[in-house]
């Protein structure tokens, strides 16, 4: 009887390795400034659909600063590989109201070569600090 | 020789797979002042044996907030469902000195709903800010 | 066959459990004005090569109070047993540019007492806050 003739994985199971944690902390005010002195960070960090909040309205800066975390969370998880583009990485609300993140293209590139199949993401803000955390499972 | 004479689970085994993460920060004044100027707010939030020391003095402001991030970490980590009750989901002090979470009735349903055994906490507070991470477990 | 035939763990594969989380938030300024008081403190929590950039210059106060943080979030994640020393947990620089902890010592000890085998860590700091997370798995 060999091994290959069992319905299951013999060692690890996938999607249960925890292979990244990323944490990151924005301050709010710092970030707005940024994006009000440099034209096309706005465009350049977030595609148009993150912009808005579902209800289509603008994002307050402190809901975009949490999700830039988010987008460094991510990076910091995957060891800041070089040539992660920003829109390769957004935030979206699930049906359940958990924010989920949507990678693509580099971004999730970078996560398949680590064998990174799942993602879990939180956000929070309060008085002018952003933070966001993601644990990154094989 | 059929898969349930095995005496362990052919696929994932119970307990191993994360399932959520929440993070919350907290602004110590900001939250010292809701409790002061909304009188029931502490009760509603936290259960008496909450609101003391282990050994027996009410708890500080950034003690306070750290349990509500705790708290609102958890939710998050649920995908903030509707009908989670404060006093359901408490941190008590294990034996070992960590934190621990103590879930009952509406957030110990939402748990068991989607498969979460497990909870781990970390909390701190710097400098007027609080902060709670937590990580569920299925 | 006897199950100790089979090449393959049968319940829980190694380093797959997540058996603590850290969290740590540090002012930076606090943090700073501690050290420039206390003589000692920087030799006592930092060891010769962590006070250096990989670059050889002396590291920042940001840099050294996310790595504090680290410290503290680490020793959250075992439940703050006594004994630990703080040149026993130590971030490092791994090939891929993670911070990875490297741990020695009391902190290995404490670790293995409780199955860890394996940490993720991640740091931030931004405006004047710093911040680590760490997860233990097991």
């Amino acid at each position: 009887m060999t091994r290959a003739s069992y319905p299951f994985q013999p060692s690890v199971p996938d999607g249960r390795q925890v292979l990244g944690v990323g944490i990151d902390v924005v301050a709010v005010q710092r970030f707005s400034i940024a994006l009000q002195r440099t034209p096309h960070l706005l465009s350049r960090l977030f595609a148009p659909a993150e912009r808005l909040t579902p209800a289509g309205r603008p994002r307050s800066a402190a809901s975009l600063a949490a999700r830039f975390a988010a987008k460094e969370s991510v990076a910091k998880a995957l060891g800041v590989p070089s040539g992660l583009e920003w829109h390769d990485c957004a935030v979206q609300s699930a049906a359940d109201g958990r924010p989920e993140l949507q990678i693509a293209g580099t971004v999730a590139e970078a996560a398949a070569a680590q064998g990174i199949s799942t993602w879990r993401l939180s956000l929070s803000h309060d008085a002018g600090l952003a933070a966001a955390v993601v644990v990154a499972i094989g």
